[in-house]
C-alpha cells in the first residue's frame, strides 16, 4: 500500500463511517420523503445527521442543508446572495478555490455584480485594512467570500476577526470551510459567519456529499429546482448514504479533536525539520509556520533537472502527494495559487497533506525516497 | 418487513450493486482527479461506469456526464439549452416532474424564454398534432422537454416518434427518462434524442447519483462551476460510490430485461384484475392498459369515508404505497398530475409501483388488507 500524503485532496473513509453507511446499502432503502414505514426511519437518519452537524457548529438544524458537496454548496451561496439578497459586490481573493473564483467571475459576467479581488501577500494573507477600506467605500450590499484555509498552501484567515469586520461594515460573510470543518472548532453563536460549507470526503467521509450552513433569517432560493426536499432549499432525492456518512464523519472528527490537531501538527513540524536539515534551499509556500492549517505543507523545491518528474518519481516510489488542487490536476497549467505567490521562477511546489492515519515512519520513508530521487547522479 | 409497492419513489439496492460499492468504502478511496497510484484506479472505476452506461444506450462515453441525480441532470439541460444553445422556447407538458415544470417556469421568469404547455388528455397523453402545429408556428430555437414515462400515472410518450418530430421541425428534444432508463431499451444511434437523464436509485442503485446524456456536438456550460471534473461539464469531486453503483445498476437492469418486463407487467395486470373483480367502481389514472410503464399502476378509489386514511391504514397494515410523487409528499396540496387529469371529485389516487422483487403473493396480501380497510362497517 502506498504512503498517502494527499489528504487535502481526499481522505480515506473511517471504519466507523463505513459501518454507519452499511445499513443503508442493505435494507434501509426508503425515500426519506416517503411517509410510510420504509421511508420514515430513513428520514430520521437524515435528520439525525443534520442535528449532529448543527450541534458541532453550535447552529440550529434548520440552518443546515445537504448538497452534493462543497462546490454545490459554495455555488448555491454565491448565486443565492446575488439573486435573492441583493448583493451587488463580492469581495474575494485571487487564491480561492475555483468553485468560488470561477463562479464569482461567472456572476460578474452574467448578473452584473462587481467582483473585487483583494491583494494577497507572499504568504497568502489578505490585508485586513485593505478589506476595511474597501468595505467602507462600497455603498451597496456586499458579500465577502474568503476561504478559511487555502487548500493548496494551508494559509488561514482569522475567521473570527474577518467575520466581525464584515458585521461591522454590514456586509455578509461567506467562508469556504471545506478544508477546516471537522479540523477546527466553530461556534456560530459567537462568530458571525453568515454562510459556510462542508465536504464529507475531506474529513474521512464519503465523496459526493456536503452541506451548507445558512444563518437563520437569510432567505435564499435553491440552485436546483424540483421537489420540496430540504425544506424547498435543495431539490432532488437525498443522498442518504452520503448524509449518514457525513454526520458520522463530523461526529468522529470532533471527538478528541485537540489530540489529533497536536498529532498532525507534529507530523508537519517533523517534515519541515527533516526537509530543511537534509536539503539545500528548501522553501515553503504560504505561512507555513504561522497561521496555517496543521494538515498542509506546501514545499517549494529549488530548480533542478529532477523537478519535472518529482511527483511522478514519488508515485513510483509509492508516495502520493500532489502539485496542488486535485480538482485541477486534469489541467496542465499549474496552480493559480502558486502563480500568485511565487516570486522565483523554476521552483516546484509539492503539497504534502496529512491525516491522523499518517506516521513519522512514513515521513522517514519519504525522506529516503526524496534523497534518492533528488540526489541521483 | 413491510410489503413495498413504492418502487417509482425509490428501489431497494441490488446485492450486486452493494458488492460493487464495498471496495470504495474501504481501501479504494482516492480522488479520481489525483494522478498518483491511489487516484488512478478510482479514475478507472469512474470511467468504466461511464462506458457501461454509454454502451447500454448505444452512445459514446464522452456523451455521459455524472450528476447528483435526475433533478440536477434535468436542470443542467434546461439551463444549458437556454443559456448556451439560444433556446427561446420550451415546449413541455403540465404533468412533468417538478424539476422540469418548476425549473422551466423559473427560466421563463428569469431568462425571458417562452414556455408552452401542451394539453394532455384524460389519460395523460399529449397530442402529437398539437405539438407539430406549435413547432411549425415557432420561428426561434425550441426545446421540447417531455418525460418518457410519467412518474405518477405511468403514461408514456412514443419517444421515438416524438424525437423524430422534433428533428423534423429542427427542435431539440429532451426527455426526462428517470423512470425508464434501465426499464426500456434505448438506441441513441436510431432515436434522435438530444438529452436524457438517469437516476440510479430508481433502478436499484444508490441515491444521490445520476447522469446526463448530451448528444455530441451540443456544447452546454456547467450548472456547477469550480474544478475541471467531468471534462469541465460538472465541477466537484466525483461521487465515486454513487458512480460505481450506478454503472453496476445499469448493467444489472439491462441483463434479462425482457424477462423482468414480462414479470413486472404480470404483477400489474394481476393487481388490475384483482381490484376490478373485488371492488366496485375502481378506476385507473393514466393510460394504464395502453402506453404505460409496466411498473406503475395509479388506482383511483371511489369516494368513501375511508379514503382520507387509506394510505395511512395501508401503512399500518405493513403495505407501502404512495399518493403520488415522493418528492412532493412533504407538501399537502395533492398531485399536480392527478389534478390535471381527474374529472370526478372526491376520488383518491394511490400509486402502486412494482419491482422485480415483488410477488403475486404480496398482491394477494394487499387485496386482503384493502378489503379489511375499505369494507369496515
Amino acid at each position: 500500500m502506498a504512503i498517502y500524503f494527499d489528504n487535502a485532496a481526499t481522505t480515506p473513509m473511517d471504519e466507523a463511517v463505513k459501518i454507519s453507511i452499511l445499513p443503508f446499502l442493505n435494507g434501509q432503502f426508503g425515500n426519506p420523503s416517503a411517509i410510510h414505514s420504509i421511508g420514515r426511519p430513513v428520514r430520521a437518519a437524515v435528520e439525525k445527521s443534520r442535528k449532529t452537524i448543527a450541534g458541532h457548529l453550535n447552529a440550529s438544524p434548520a440552518e443546515i442543508f445537504f448538497t452534493s458537496g462543497g462546490t454545490e454548496a459554495n455555488n448555491t451561496i454565491l448565486l443565492g446572495c446575488v439573486r435573492d439578497l441583493e448583493i451587488k459586490h463580492i469581495i474575494t481573493s485571487p487564491i480561492e478555490h475555483h468553485c468560488v473564483l470561477h463562479f464569482s467571475e461567472y456572476l460578474q459576467k452574467n448578473y452584473g455584480i462587481q467582483r473585487h479581488l483583494l491583494s494577497v501577500n507572499d504568504k497568502g494573507h489578505i490585508d485586513q485594512e485593505e478589506l476595511k477600506t474597501l468595505l467602507a467605500s462600497i455603498k451597496e450590499k456586499t458579500l465577502v467570500s474568503l476561504m478559511h484555509s487555502n487548500n493548496e498552501i494551508g494559509t488561514m484567515i482569522d475567521i473570527d476577526k474577518i467575520a466581525h469586520i464584515c458585521k461591522e461594515y454590514n456586509a455578509l460573510f461567506h467562508s469556504d470551510t471545506v478544508q477546516t470543518l471537522g479540523y477546527y472548532n466553530f461556534d456560530l453563536q459567537k462568530t458571525p459567519i453568515d454562510f459556510m460549507v462542508c465536504s464529507a470526503h475531506k474529513l474521512h467521509g464519503p465523496k459526493g456529499i456536503g452541506c451548507l450552513y445558512i444563518r437563520g433569517g437569510h432567505k435564499i432560493s435553491p440552485l436546483l429546482y424540483g421537489g420540496a426536499q430540504e425544506r424547498n432549499m435543495r431539490a432532488g432525492t437525498e443522498n442518504v448514504i452520503g448524509i449518514v456518512g457525513l454526520g458520522k464523519a463530523v461526529e468522529i472528527a470532533y471527538a478528541s479533536l485537540e489530540e489529533k490537531q497536536v498529532y498532525i501538527q507534529g507530523l508537519k513540524d517533523y517534515l519541515i525539520q527533516q526537509l530543511t536539515t537534509n536539503f539545500e534551499d528548501i522553501q515553503f509556500n504560504g505561512d507555513y509556520d504561522g497561521q496555517s492549517h496543521y494538515k498542509v505543507l506546501n514545499v517549494s523545491f529549488p530548480p533542478s533537472k529532477y523537478n519535472d518528474m518529482l511527483l511522478f518519481n514519488l508515485d513510483v516510489a509509492g508516495i502520493c502527494a500532489s502539485g496542488g488542487s486535485a480538482c485541477s490536476s486534469g489541467i496542465d497549467k499549474g496552480s493559480h495559487v502558486i502563480q500568485k505567490l511565487q516570486k522565483e521562477a523554476g521552483r516546484t511546489p509539492i503539497r504534502f497533506s496529512f491525516s491522523k492515519y499518517n506516521t513519522k515512519e512514513e515521513i522517514d520513508i519519504l525522506m529516503d525516497k526524496l534523497k534518492e530521487i533528488l540526489q541521483r547522479s
